[in-house]
């Protein structure tokens, strides 16, 4: 069996790996709304018109000019003459001469010469004359036009992964589809004669496949589409054969087990076969995750995780997500809530040459939060199924219980 | 016009609206685990066996016995004889006995007599001999049979919606398939003359449809299946005719617009029209979202939103989110992260009688986050593009600039 001849630290081998791989965002699509939840904007949207097209009431009530009720009170009504009604939907089809008052409703548009509107429980109706009980200020219960927006704004910029609202406001801009970057197809297999699919009985030795839905999981919550294939076995050939055809039909090539450092190292030996540039790290400063292998083969990325399932995840994260991440062109956002603070339940110890990512869950007491760190075995999936989140603890460094920690928090 | 007789309190109205509606979780379905992300688990999962199946190696190493190890050192190498070696995803075919010692790779299962593994960089292999170079304890570098997860034992609880690790760990038990609760189907259309497709040109007076995109990605995000309809007119029998047929095709009604005390309130007219229980809450204390309406109909939900984007945000999240919830059968789980803590950049007010749902923009100064009240005017939809978050403000509460807020926020 062969040592690795050297951990690499986990941000100076993702920053090597991105300075070879390179990654620029994949190619763009229009989709209807109804399908862009979720996608990620590939231009900016910019206004080409007003947003509301023209003054609009906030409230029901009636359209004045505010100057009209100037000291108007409970005891001192200021009346005013009907001139008409706003209709939705309509051309405002009336006007508001001084002294006149016409009811609106609410997104009603502002008549001519109104620049106000006082709510209908501040009047009282009678007849053709208006009560007004209240006065208002110019601009009172009015959106104006392009108050929402203006013609020519940016409003969504290219990167931004869109929303419900921003769907909304595509719609409301008149766009009925909205122009997409691809999202990156993701071959995604298991590796290993030990690993059988989940619907087989198990004979001894054997363990089920779990990777592939794990990582097939985290691809779509990251934006891709993955496409799962069938486990591989321990045979050289058939890997490259695999290999080969999956960096032709895939933007992103995920690989789990099989690259631990053994005889069996076969992913890599299947790696290295098809040519430059290969691998480009062997071996991570992290744990879980040491045994990650980072290649570009065929001009696409390839990444073999680690066969356990705790490190695979681990790897996703740390390696897997910023590729997809700059092949959908995502913009860096900052993600509030993404990290708590916490205090650990108990003493966190990263190996000397090692980045722990010590996965924990979180218990509030009051206004603190507690961070327990789960089993440290890497192969315990349960300590991801009950995780919040990960605390990552620097090579060497040991936070006592009670300390202070930043915990990332998972997904829900 | 008709003012609200009464509004009633946010809280008040969900309960005295769940209390009439009486959800209960729809029924269920198989779905592969490949479909199963973000479904919710409708019953509890029972482990069938034990995770790992057998004893198994953390490392690449030696199987031994751990006795044989006392006191080995690098100046007092103990000497093993090499017995064989285990293959992954075999039976393993060798036996340690006192003395002996058997490779072993990652994950292979540890052979009878051994109860820990060396790590291959604290041994030399010479010939048939092993040295150990370091002293392992008993279970050192073994994950035992059942440590991840014993047979019997619940390892997912119904109503949990399934993360990308759930899956993993379904597949791991032996699960190819999930039993989950069938999703809601929702109609979800908007109102009004005024309201146009977002394809259409706009003659003077009228605005695009924004609402069913919003709320449609919404509810795609609650766990619904949205079904889109095409905009209602202001014709009691129309809206009518198409209530009828909503509430026996779907599971949730949801109709924006429309919806304001006016002459023009169709949706609650129609709804009236289609029996009890019909209305349970018109009108409620809230800022934005006053012109609420919660009902049933025909034995489903059916909730008149309000025409504006931003308030029809707000009480889908109030009203609509718990019914979905409710309909999905999902547990409540503590959401970490869900919430933050924040300084008022503002000072923010709620009126005397309404609860406020301010929508804030964050800003990370140090180590503090400050809350940017957006524009008040419910009709900016680009309050809600640029928002973080919610705050929610008491009834003539006011928080001055610099005040402590908590702020409840939006999903990415």
């Amino acid at each position: 069996m062969r040592a690795f001849q050297t951990l690499v630290r986990p941000s100076e081998a993702r920053d090597r790996y991105l300075a070879v791989l390179k990654p620029v965002p994949l190619g763009t699509e229009t989709v209807p709304l109804e399908e862009a939840l979720d996608r990620v904007l590939a231009a900016d949207l910019v206004a080409e018109e007003d947003l509301p097209p023209f003054d609009r009431s906030t409230v029901d009530g009636f359209a004045v000019r505010a100057a009209d009720t100037a000291g108007a009170g409970d005891s001192r009504p200021v009346r005013l003459r009907l001139s008409g009604e706003v209709r939705m939907g309509q051309l405002a089809g009336v006007e508001v001469r001084p002294g006149e008052a016409a009811g609106v409703p609410t997104g009603g548009m502002l008549p001519p010469g109104a620049d106000a509107v006082v709510m209908q429980e501040h009047v009282r109706v009678a007849g053709t004359t208006l009560e007004v009980h209240r006065e208002v200020r110019s601009g009172e219960n009015v959106l104006p036009r392009g108050e929402d927006v203006r013609a020519g704004s940016v409003v969504l910029r290219a990167g931004r992964r869109l929303r419900p609202q921003d769907l909304g406001i595509l719609a409301g801009l008149g766009h009925s589809r909205a122009l997409v970057r691809r999202r990156p197809k993701v071959a995604v297999t298991s590796s290993g004669d030990e690993v059988v699919p989940p619907d087989r009985p198990l004979r001894p030795g054997q363990v089920r496949d779990m990777n592939t839905y794990t990582l097939s999981g985290l691809v779509h919550r990251a934006g891709g589409v993955p496409v799962g294939y069938p486990i591989l076995p321990d045979d050289l050939q058939a890997v490259e054969a695999w290999l080969r055809r999956a960096v032709e039909a895939h933007d992103v090539v995920l690989v789990s087990g099989g690259s631990s450092v053994g005889e069996r190292d076969l992913v890599a030996d299947a790696i290295r076969a098809l040519g430059p540039p290969g691998i480009v790290v062997h071996g991570v400063a992290i744990r879980p995750g040491k045994p990650t292998v980072l290649a570009v083969a065929g001009g696409r990325p390839v990444i073999g995780l680690p066969g356990n399932p705790v490190s695979a995840m681990v790897i996703f994260e740390v390696f897997a997500r910023p590729v997809l991440a700059a092949l959908l062109g995502l913009a860096e956002e900052p993600r509030f809530g993404a990290r708590v603070r916490a205090r650990a339940a108990r003493a966190l110890v990263a190996p000397p040459e090692r980045e722990e990512h010590a996965r924990v869950a979180l218990e509030a007491r009051g206004e603190v939060l507690w961070a327990h760190p789960l089993p440290a075995q890497s192969g315990l999936l349960t300590s991801m199924v009950r995780a919040d989140g990960i605390v990552i603890v620097p090579p060497g460094v040991r936070v006592d219980t009670g300390g202070p920690v930043e915990v990332e928090l998972l997904e829900d």
